[in-house]
């Protein structure tokens, strides 16, 4: 039995009550066992002094592409179809097996030393068979699944895939990954949007998402474009369209979200629709500014995600946090989304988006060890005197502040350094791979 | 004589032809003397090996208030005259000397930690003694001065002035400390804004800054609620009225300026006043998204400002480029404010505002040496592999890149150990001087 004691830290909980007390956290396994005040150190094998440290809940990101972080930098400043047409499909169209493990390894590799410890993961539609291998060999917490597109002539032909073929492919995926390492990883349907399925290919994703009891995520209401295609070909709006199919329930995690008409905010409500909200691609791509102020007061699931590399550039809980805070102001005023409205949605938020919240997204006895360590103790966030911590994670703090990472009970960063990420290969790595990449394409 | 050399460098130039090249850079004293490949080692004292890091033209912001670095956490989520009267006035107004200077020092070392090499920044009304003793000791590159406020019921009594004390103390400080230190440290006349202002004060501003021929540093425009004041009281809009006052020229830099209308815009480019853009104050403070991609394209002056702490609540460089590239995409597209753009604004755009383009903002021969050495070898910036420099900095990179900062030739943070301020100790001392003030107001 592996036992973790940290001692004597600032424990910010997001327990119902939201408590930020000091004391100390047992671990057993990968299981919170006991927090409190001075608990015996006999029995832990390892312990950790976390005096003048902050410990939180893990990072929850709800819409993540790792199979996109290669492509970091290489389609900045482009429009929602232009930057998947001319430059996102064509540069996964040339992934191979490596470049796709390498650029998961590169975006676990950040996630992990920010401090996300849970991410949805949406990959393309060949190789995902590697990024699970990257899930499984980094320790991170992970719904992933294969991208499926059965549909659109402006695809490139190596992403274009037969409706039966993408269901097989996902299924079979599914049967080996779902579950694995004691449920740390699990899969989910993940139709890219609308325009690149068929209806065929989205009604079984429903019965196979039943039938499995397993996530489905998707992209939705992202971009003005978009949402006219859908209209154009299916008659209605996107969410009408997805509850129409009845997709639309609390398995279903929505990215974007972002032009939403009343109708189907009404339907993200009352079928518990999971909104994942990507403020910094949002912006990047000139795509809006989602109404998570509104969503957020009726009561709706809104969490938070970077999206992938390309259109963000970073995947950087601490950058959406803030931008998810600083862009409502203008709009609703200086009031609206405070400090601690989101943090909720970076923690038990995105917990509840991956219907894992009895298990993850606070500090808890009986839930997964899944934390993060801060060292608040910098220029840039003090004085500390009297400041609420929240406020310090989420307006002062910094990715380069988290110390240690902790998920599912193991030590997968300590001090900074990475143990399941081998850095200097990653880097290197990543870089063959793009160049690699790119000779496959004509960008 | 002092040399520094620094071997084997990426060197993003900002020269007129924004050149990026890969070479050597001899200091010597505090001026750049030669850039090239495979300088003379054997004359040089101290020898960097930059070899795969980037060197950039340190960042200059052009509107912060090391003042309040205390209250960083004290003011979140207030609108500007609620933020001013309820909690920074009164703040201000219990600062006492050894507050004032432990507040610039925590301000400076953020700064000089995250790459800021210049800054243009104002006090409070009383201590200013102390924030140029910090600045002094520290050797960040300054152009502060008191803030003069001779006017308002509303402001506590500490602060409130005569006009003939305000004007006299401020030429005290300019006569004992402009041009210090071989001109690193500059002093700016600093009326605060009209609202606080009479029209007296601003005329004898007007007369004594082209007396002495220096920078006029003052808020306007940010706020609805001010404005109205302003044109209530003057019958003007701020710019306007400055210019009525003869103040708007090239030696005029205006903080914020987001509700400008078209006659205020064509003063402001046919003056040649700066506009320092602070999107991070903006947002927090739900001011409004200034009009920076459209006074860009006019040709105007703007560069960038972190403002005070407890309005963003970082000194940050690398936040205050990423949402300004970001905010604006929504409004003008995705290609408007793009990363060159942004980091132009960041450096020589700065330089411009504090009248110091002929000697910093950029990495050219004969200027002065104020740079910052990144190491951009990290997972959230790769791969490196065929992406722009720049839009790995302003995109990807954070204040924790940072390695090594050098302004005026002398080296203030390498490999980033700080040279002149003591972190244990400011730490220490800011939160026993926010302690302290906090005893003095009812907040």
């Amino acid at each position: 039995m592996s036992t973790i004691l940290i001692k004597n830290a600032q424990i910010v909980t997001m327990n119902k009550s939201e408590e930020i007390i000091i004391g100390d956290i047992l671990i057993e396994n990968n299981i919170i066992k006991e927090i409190g005040q001075g608990l015996n150190e006999a029995n832990a094998e390892k312990i950790i002094d976390a005096a003048n440290r902050t410990v939180i809940p893990g990072f929850i990101q709800t819409h993540i592409h790792l199979c996109q972080t290669l492509f970091r930098g290489k389609a900045d400043d482009l429009e929602l179809m232009d930057w998947l047409r001319k430059r996102i499909w064509p540069l996964e169209a040339a992934h191979d097996e490596e470049s796709i493990y390498y650029s998961a390894m590169l975006g676990i590799g950040e996630l992990l030393e920010s401090g996300t410890t849970t991410i949805v993961d949406m990959e393309t539609v060949h190789h995902t068979e590697q990024a699970f291998r990257a899930i499984a060999e980094t320790g991170i917490r992970a719904v992933s699944g294969k991208v499926m597109m059965d549909k659109g002539d402006q695809v490139p032909l190596p992403l274009q895939e037969k409706t039966a073929e993408s269901i097989q492919q996902s299924v079979d995926l599914l049967e080996k990954w779902h579950q694995y390492d004691n449920g740390r990883i699990q899969y989910a349907f993940s139709p890219r949007f609308v325009v690149s399925c068929t209806e065929t290919l989205l009604r079984e994703v429903k019965t196979l998402s039943d039938h499995y009891n397993v996530r489905v995520h998707t992209h939705a209401s992202e971009n003005l474009g978009e949402i006219q295609i859908v209209e154009e070909e299916t008659g209605m709006r996107n969410v009408v369209y997805l509850n129409h199919l009845g997709l639309a329930n609390d398995r279903l995690i929505l990215a974007h979200c972002i032009w939403l008409d009343e109708e189907e905010k009404r339907i993200i409500k009352e079928k518990g629709v999971h909104v994942s909200h990507c403020p910094g691609s949002n912006l990047k791509l000139a795509s809006g500014i989602a109404e998570t102020h509104y969503l957020l007061c009726d009561h709706a699931s809104v969490s938070l995600g970077a999206d992938g590399a390309p259109c963000n550039n970073n995947l950087d809980m601490f950058n959406e946090m803030r931008l998810a805070a600083l862009i409502q102001k203008p709009i609703h005023g200086p009031t609206a989304m405070d400090a601690r409205t989101v943090f909720r949605m970076a923690t038990i938020g995105g917990a509840k988006a991956v219907g894992m919240e009895k298990e993850i997204g606070s500090i808890e006895v009986g839930k997964k060890a899944d934390l993060a360590i801060l060292n608040l103790n910098s220029f840039h966030t003090f004085p500390s005197y009297d400041v609420d911590p929240i406020s310090r994670i989420v307006y002062s703090a910094t990715r380069a502040d988290v110390e240690t990472t902790i998920i599912d009970g193991k030590i997968l960063m300590e001090n900074k350094i990475m143990k399941t990420v081998d850095k200097e290969l990653v880097l290197k790595e990543s870089n063959i791979s793009i160049k690699r990449l790119l000779k496959r394409t004509n960008i």
